[in-house]
């Protein structure tokens, strides 16, 4: 029924055992007893590089530890992997392609860099005539709000990206963003915009994504409605633009041609904020910041190509999720931004992670006898501490964390901003040292709380630390350093994928959901089954359901 | 250092062996092999109430499973802790109180039944001052703009249903939430608003959380600096509505008496939305529709309260949890909402869910030897089907699904709400179906591939299946509905709770935090080291870095 097994990372790598003996080490060692043992252990735990400062003190690693750690690396061949990236090998095997993320933000490549240019021209242009008021809408008036038509890649980049930069946006253009199919989120937007000064990007690489196309034809009905019919004759030329590898088809929707930009099969949808994918951020910032976001990725790139492993901020980054996944339990992995525009990280986040290494299979198709990628979650600080930072601090998983933190507030107010910074790092600190029993007896004896009640209550109160975190920081949140961070995550998922052996660039399992679904679609609209498809029975109940309650009268 | 042991889940449940049991006979059989044994499942496997719908035929139960999961709950004296629950016991042992969320929405509760009346008469005070335009600003205009300062449960549950509520806000009246310590979380909202016509709730049980106290502050500021010097004398009281136990306090800041609308320490926070922490919600749909929300989880709670365990829905759906929990390596939890009005329901369980059972202790304080709380997480569909979905359906995790559909759609546009639907179907029977690699093949060789292309791609195009989810569904999402399914949530926690043996109404973790986070908020603001505490290396570095940041001239 499934394919033969693939090796175990213990037959492929043959420092594994190594690790064994490392996690023993760790069995009566506190992370505080880390600190307490090396006073240089700060400055050899971080890593700076691109405008971010990575601090991965808190962590169950030493100089010994970390030693197997980056063999492990070398003998899953990572050098060679991150060569293999960056220079345009078909690193999606089953694809039969490269994946050049790393091409669009380099202002020199090899690969593939004319047309990059081209592109990149071709999106100055687009926002210039916005940002200056040339482009004008079908009543001749200029375009105030953009909304990007786009689902997964096409949608949570651009939109984490124009949150995280809203500082830097000056221009008198609001962006929007749509994407699921429910026909109340285009409602919900559209009903507080107005048809002649909006412009819609339709954002798919192929022209055929199920909510976008649907979403994109319901924007069309609501331009055509408000105009008069002259103005309709040109009214989706001067309203709609195309971000897409199918030209064909996105002219057949109504789009001129010379508002399709084009995108490549070699960027995969996770990684194509850096393309024409990313032209809601450039219409947000304008495209000088848009290219600062690009050198940004490209000094991250340039630091993964040539730093040594030790020193390389996505590979540790990496090995540490490896050496948790597989011996210390590690389920699931936080990440915990401490800034209110990076709140849509998180979200970005698990699609770039998880749809790249949720998968079961080697790169050689083979069934993987081991674990993969984590759940990645999370949300922004401090909010998370007044909800499941609870489960963080006493519950019963091991879940290491990722703390982000900009240190330059935005604001004149440095007391919110400081306190912001206060509880990120506390939090770090919490989770690392803990409260003993005695530490929460000691506590409530202070207080004046009899003994009696002492006893029943501490061990409430008692929290277990030596849990993990890092700590990312940046100087000042800005289009750089923001696409030094993405890329850096970028990477540390690419590093993950070697080291489990898969191909991170490809999505086979989200093709069975969309199969199914059509079948389902007709029998809710009354269809006779289609194919002969017979619904399991769960299913024919709610379709029956659906069906009786769609009857006329039963509103 | 950590508190003696509880017993195991074994020793306190003498019919967990029957479990494992039982657990051994799925090694072999399929989800798909259920439903082809016994073709009344779906109808055995489903339970109506309160207006919702929960079919769990696609889990691994059948009725022998389901009977000893049954007797585990009477083994772990449930019937007797719901009683306890809803009789107002002191549930709570850590604080010594009752847990009297259902109390809230009864309609005549022998519990607080005056008290809590007299409260939504105030909120419908309140509430009809503010439709009615009686309720004038500084300047004598009509409150345009509400905005909600609070955090965590002051916070995600209002905003919750806020939003999935939108279609039932005819009033003239928006709603928005300011929760995070960010200066710029409340600045992005205030930067659209008019202070004259803007009415701040500051929802603060003890009146002293730090980020709702320091945004207040900022509000209050920004009114005032709105005003002439008459103007502010009473702007404070026409500007600000305090809900809180802490009249006083809420009185100090500059809160009118009759402004402060009181809760109560037997309300926790993550369970208070049904209070006049719900204000928001009620400002946003009428006092009306938030009785209905309060009918609704009423309803629920007497469903929870008389229903036999078998048909109980908030017990199966607990004790399904527990039996994935332990015996088939769930860590995590999903919960995939397809309504994009739902979309702040994953949020809003975090909390309620990890907050709850993210403990470590038993009610006793004894270390707990098997683990509690899994990790919720999830979003709104069909987004989550472009990004995260892959890890669902290829990943190696083992992830139990919640799928929440509303069968009925809110526009006229039925086809996209009918592919939402669909999808939504078609995810669910992805997962327990998956395709196998003879699938891939013969679906690859109908495509025209060859045989050398199959056999490489085929393994790639593989998805285990049996992956068991619960499609949750409503006829329509009314505040009635949603009163239920909140309702239905808390209970399963509860439940969970009870199985678990421990408090879910405490939160002891989140306190250690708040702690380490003065003395750090005062070493980066430069002050000398309080209490002669020090930090960490990994902290000092980072407070060091910030200080030089802050340096006149470095900004």
């Amino acid at each position: 029924m499934t394919a033969p097994s693939a090796p175990t990372l213990e037959q492929r790598l043959a420092c594994w055992p190594k690790l064994q003996q490392q996690r023993a080490r760790y069995d009566n060692i506190t992370l505080a007893a880390l600190f307490a043992a090396d006073k240089q252990r700060v400055s050899d735990c971080c890593i700076e590089a691109a405008g971010l400062r990575l601090d991965y003190s808190k962590h169950f690693i030493d100089t010994q530890t970390r030693d197997v750690l980056l063999q492990l690396a070398e003998q899953a061949a990572l050098p060679a992997a991150i060569n293999a990236l960056l220079h345009g090998d078909k690193v999606n095997n089953t694809e039969k392609r490269a994946a050049l993320h790393t091409a669009l933000r380099s202002t020199n490549s090899p690969l593939h860099g004319q047309e990059i240019a081209d592109v990149l021209t071709r999106m100055e242009g687009v926002v210039a005539a916005i940002h200056n008021g040339s482009w004008r809408g079908f009543s001749g008036e200029k375009i105030s709000d953009i909304v990007n038509i786009g689902i997964g890649g096409s949608d949570l980049g651009p939109q984490m990206a124009t949150h995280a930069l809203n500082d830097f946006n000056t221009q008198n253009v609001r962006l929007h963003f749509v994407s699921n199919v429910d026909p109340s989120c285009l409602q919900e937007i559209l009903a507080h915009l107005n048809p002649a000064r909006t412009l819609f990007i339709v954002a798919s690489k192929s022209f055929t994504t199920l909510e976008t196309l649907l979403n994109a034809e319901a924007a069309k009905h609501w331009i055509l409605a408000a105009t008069n019919s002259e103005q309709a004759q040109t009214a989706i030329s001067k309203h709609f633009v195309a971000i897409s590898t199918a030209v064909q088809k996105a002219q057949a929707f109504g789009i001129d041609a010379a508002n399709i930009l084009p995108i490549w099969d070699w960027v995969g949808g996770r990684y194509s904020l850096w393309s024409a994918i990313g032209l809601p951020i450039a219409l947000a910032v304008g495209m000088r910041n848009f290219r600062q976001m690009l050198a940004g990725a490209a000094a991250m790139d340039e630091h993964f190509a040539t730093a040594p492993l030790v020193q390389n901020m996505p590979v540790i980054m990496g090995l540490l999720g490896v050496w948790y996944r597989h011996f210390w339990g590690a389920h699931s992995h936080a990440v915990l931004p401490y800034d209110h525009y990076l709140r849509y990280f998180p979200d970005y986040l698990q699609q770039l992670d998880m749809e790249s290494n949720g998968k079961s299979v080697s790169r050689e198709g083979l069934t993987l006898p081991y674990s993969s990628g984590p759940i990645i979650w999370g949300s922004v600080g401090t909010n998370g501490q007044h909800s499941f930072h609870q489960l963080l601090h006493q519950g019963t998983h091991f879940i290491p964390a990722d703390f982000i933190l900009t240190l330059h507030g935005r604001t004149k107010n440095t007391e919110r901003h400081c306190h912001l910074l206060a509880n990120g790092l506390a939090q770090s600190q919490a989770l690392m040292c803990g409260k003993t029993l005695e530490q929460a007896e000691n506590e409530l004896r202070q207080q004046g709380v009899s003994e009696t009640e002492i006893t029943s209550l501490a061990p409430h109160k008692t929290i277990p630390g030596n849990r993990p975190s890092s700590i990312i920081s940046l100087d000042a949140l800005t289009p750089f350093t923001l696409g030094a961070l993405a890329a850096l995550y970028e990477h540390k998922v690419y590093v993950q994928s070697v080291l489990w052996n898969i191909n991170p660039f490809d999505q086979w399992g989200v093709e069975l959901g969309k199969q199914l679904s059509m079948p389902i679609f007709h029998e809710l609209n009354g269809a006779p089954t289609i194919n002969g498809n017979m619904q399991d029975a769960s299913t024919t109940a709610l379709i029956v359901r659906y069906q009786q309650l769609s009857k006329p009268g039963k509103a």
